[in-house]
């Protein structure tokens, strides 16, 4: 390392020439493989992304010049060489550097992301804005092929065209989103990429290493710019956009070349450049899915800590949501499972490998993959739609519009639930509660546990159940022995868990295992409290909440939530309603943006950890 | 009228020969042009459809065979041939035939809908569902070039052409949503129309009228849609789409012949249909925007009566955006308007008329219509960002990822805010309050009247003012005199209209004049009620709940929105925190789906208009 250790901004970048920024590229390689093998982040993106970030900024003037990087997961480079190299270790800890880009963070980072498919329209605002105030800076959009599928993508391009914006986007193709990529387009994109024309570049530019590259290079460049521009016969070019490419990702050379080829022309602007996830790394080239997000690994060996089970702990979420499907679906032949583009994170693939026809990923396409549902459950079929909760949040319309308000027996899994740690503010999924309760018509359930995910899903699959959601967090639950047999579980009924007489706690979902362990402490210091596992937010169990508002004066209650709009609002709502003389204390996730950190960390700041719960509990008592 | 009275299914259409489709569409039109002259609706759009209708209808096997509207604004024609002809006079009444498809009014009716860019995804859903089921059914799309814009579209398309399905989808292109259709795709379509293709294909057909038409027809089409499929070179096939067309939407033979040749082809096909909106009724054909939905008019003289200003009433809240954007864009450089294809629904063509480069119509695509005004405020730019409350749920990811989470000045309007009215369950924009107001940061404010509305956006635009959302509904306002000078609103300060000691009503938004007349009645009677205007249902002003809760021991909430999460909830969490003894009536629109009818029939069902709010005080102070 001796070139990074001097580039501090992209003006010490600048002062390098292309064989410098050839070895740079390496050592930033290097840099990333080293830190996340300790400290675990978004990898394989950031691998394939390495020459291209260093290019973007060494021709580019930022951050006058604004790049606008789609979802982030590849922006550790831009991070690394715009400042952060020496925080770098911090990367998605508590306190620390984001794991995206981040407004507040850093002048460089000139639009906040996580979520994918929002840079060109993000952009797009940066190129008008920069027309109205008559500046000449120049602006890029960074996007994959997998945010290409969403159709905000679609729509900035639409709207970029019409406007005849100065905007260029960077269709950084790895053909992967976090499993590999699907869709019509990825079919296109690899037309184009294996026709020839790419293969003949590649190597034209691979012959010209050596002396007077530079030079060759620049006419080279010149040249291929006119032959790869696609008139028209180009579906970016149907959308008015210049179309240039594709070239190779990992050349710097080549790409400086045409980035400062590039910046001189106006108008729209799409260079397509092939990048491959985990370049450099062999075995993140070799299974892309498995090292999107490795967790801590051994750089030298390749192994990764997190392959190896840990049978001390119960089963996670997603396995038994994978499982059980699977179940389910053996003996119900209607059911068919639908991600957007979260087969292996949320174990779909389950499913996938054992019925592949009966199971859709559809591209990371949130609203199409709720409505696709609704279509096939409109036609008699009982769908299972996954998503993320914080990407559901993306589909909210086809949840009301298509799925509720048809009545339409869809069943949304609403995965990763809650506070999801290290991914941070864009990633937690603590509104769902809150957004799906308001829609009506719709089930809101969460589970305490795997065997109660198991029932929920079980009945969720029952003729005539109607809209359907489910919701349970990322990671492991409480039971060893899950495997049960089904029972349906009465919707809108909550389970009393424990009989009490000072205060009572309802809980939804999770954190429930949290308040068991609160009370039994606060219980052995003499307190006498009731705790109810709620099960469903929606309907809400109006028979816990009258014996609540008949025998208490104190409540609380916990969710892995926003605390505006969730258990704890529908839980006042009933009481103000009813005319309950009650307080309640309303435990979850306060009103405001809750940063990175492990899930532990955040619960306990929140205060709804047991520690929390308990504390509440006791002040509550005091206060009596 | 002697066909028209047959069909009362299509299985009576389909005895009919292609002479005879011809003039059953004209008599279709003209009972379209009749019944709309007296009963409002979407007027426009159908008369555009007619002759696609028919052939549909004619050509595949209904309901067997499924028929998807997008949107369903040109759907008339497909209710009067299945089997609602004679009900076509309740359109859109309460109690009536809804304005759209929905599933529950007709096995014809394969899937309801209402808003935009659906039917794709729906579609799919369907095609699926058939190959799954082993069914040899048909599945049609029919979308307009308008809500083709819509990202949805594309994200049904690009999974469609993956999956290889089986799905017709008619691509109807008139040129125009509900004002002129913008965006590149636009450009695409104008290009291909405008090819000279399309024309001498329109010629040749036009030329084969009269003796042997049917044959020559036949043989006519089987070579034309060998030519017109343009292999790869199309935006379509790129997404793996066999295309074929542009065909005259208005040659009932020529679609006959057309779709029943496609019908034997298997796979994703797009078939390209040229419309004109408002065909066969002249000033519709010539003022397309005015058209759409006109009112009552005069069917003989061409007079659309809603367009006499009626100077008895108040102005409508949508002029009052529309004046007051220019009054605050002419001193303040910054303000830019965003629209997605609202623009003379919510007036922004007042602006776009004065400033026409400071406004932008981005077409059908509210996520990135939020998406790009996030952008143009991060760049320093104060976007007032126009969509109707239903038609925001789409952009609800972008509200929170893109605009809230970073903090962004983005003025979000609200339009059609509440009940709505005729248009039904899919427009009513009874959520937003809601959602709205579980996101941190954001300020959720409701105007009651003109001038409050004035202040609100002048208060929006001042520096530092962050996310801020102002919703109103459509329709009259109350202040005769509301063009006064513009005063700064304390961002979360409500204003005490009247005070009083039996009862508080504390109201949000429009509604709130219906309380000023239930207390003026209530008051008459002897009780003594205290008054607010909320203003904001996020921050919520403690002060005011703070003194309701200890001065009262009843208090209505009044909100033309769900009692799900709004002001109520607000109200209730605010009270159930702080330990108030206090019940709480919150009016509003009740936890079910609301039909259609007259926004008066509507409000006094959900017991929120003047009626209800004193019905309530009385009750609530009997049982006192």
């Amino acid at each position: 390392m001796n070139l990074l250790t001097s580039i501090n901004t992209p003006a010490d970048l600048r002062r390098l020439n292309v064989i410098e920024l050839v070895n740079l590229s390496g050592e930033i390689r290097d840099f990333i493989i080293d830190k996340c093998s300790s400290n675990p982040g978004h990898f394989g993106a950031s691998l394939g992304t390495v020459e291209l970030t260093v290019a973007l900024h060494y021709v580019f003037n930022t951050p006058y010049d604004k790049v606008i990087w789609d979802v982030g997961h590849q922006a550790y480079t831009h991070k690394i060489i715009t400042g952060r190299r020496n925080v770098f270790d911090s990367n998605r800890k508590y306190n620390g550097l984001s794991g995206f880009p981040k407004i507040k963070e850093s002048e460089y980072d000139a639009f906040g992301v996580g979520h994918a498919s929002t840079s060109i329209s993000a952009g797009l605002g940066f190129a008008i804005a920069a027309r109205l105030n008559g500046e000449n800076r120049k602006i890029i959009s960074v996007i994959g092929d997998g945010s290409f599928t969403g159709g905000m993508a679609f729509e900035g391009l639409n709207n970029a065209g019409w406007e005849n914006a100065n905007i260029l986007v960077v269709l950084n193709d790895n053909n992967i989103a976090i499993d590999p990529n699907v869709g019509a387009l990825k079919k296109y994109l690899t037309r184009i990429t294996s026709s020839g024309k790419y293969n003949r570049l590649k190597k034209s530019v691979w012959d010209m290493f050596g002396e007077g590259r530079l030079r060759k290079l620049f006419r080279y460049v010149g040249n291929s710019l006119k032959s790869t521009m696609i008139s028209e016969s180009n579906l970016f070019e149907s959308l008015g956009f210049r179309y240039f490419g594709p070239i190779d990702g990992h050349d710097v050379g080549m790409l400086v070349q045409t980035l400062s080829s590039l910046k001189t022309i106006s108008g729209p602007i799409l260079l397509h450049v092939i990048t491959k996830k985990g370049k450099g790394f062999k075995p993140a080239e070799k299974n892309q899915t498995e090292w999107h997000a490795p967790g801590r690994f051994d750089r030298n060996t390749g192994k990764i800590f997190a392959l190896t089970p840990d049978f001390s702990k119960p089963a996670k979420y997603q396995d038994v949501f994978g499982e059980t499907i699977v179940e389910l679906a053996e003996s119900n032949p209607k059911i068919v499972g639908i991600t957007p583009a979260m087969a292996t994170g949320c174990s779909l693939n389950f499913m996938m490998s054992k019925m592949p026809k009966r199971v859709f990923d559809v591209g990371i396409a949130e609203a199409h993959a709720v409505t696709f549902s609704a279509g096939l459950a409109a036609a008699g079929h009982k769908p299972f739609c996954n998503i993320y909760s914080s990407f559901m949040q993306r589909a909210f319309d086809s949840v009301i519009h298509d799925v509720a308000l048809q009545n339409l027996d869809v069943v949304l899994c609403l995965d990763r639930g809650g506070l999801v740690g290290e991914d941070g503010p864009t990633h937690h999924g603590v509104y769902d509660l809150a957004y799906l309760r308001l829609i009506p018509g719709m089930t809101v359930a969460a589970p305490m546990n795997e065997i109660e995910l198991r029932n929920m899903m079980y009945t969720a699959q029952l003729p005539g159940s109607g809209p359907f959601s489910i919701r349970y967090p990322r990671g492991h639950g409480v039971s060893p022995n899950w495997k049960l047999p089904f029972e349906k579980i009465q919707t809108g009924k909550g389970r009393i868990l424990r009989e009490g007489n000072d205060i009572a706690v309802l809980s939804i979902g999770h954190p429930g295992n949290f308040a068991v362990e609160a009370i039994n402490r606060a219980e052995a210091e003499g307190l006498s409290v009731m705790h109810c596992d709620m099960r469903f937010v929606k309907p809400i169990d109006e028979e816990i909440l009258h014996l609540a508002g008949q025998k208490f004066s104190r409540v609380i209650t916990v969710e892995d939530g926003t605390v505006m709009g969730g258990l704890g609002s529908a839980v006042a709502e009933f009481f103000a309603r009813n005319n309950y003389d009650c307080k309640v204390k309303m435990l979850g996730v306060p009103d405001s943006y809750i940063q990175q950190g492990t899930v532990e960390e955040l619960r306990a700041n929140c205060g709804f950890d047991a520690e929390g719960i308990y504390n509440a509990l006791i002040i509550m008592n005091y206060k009596l």
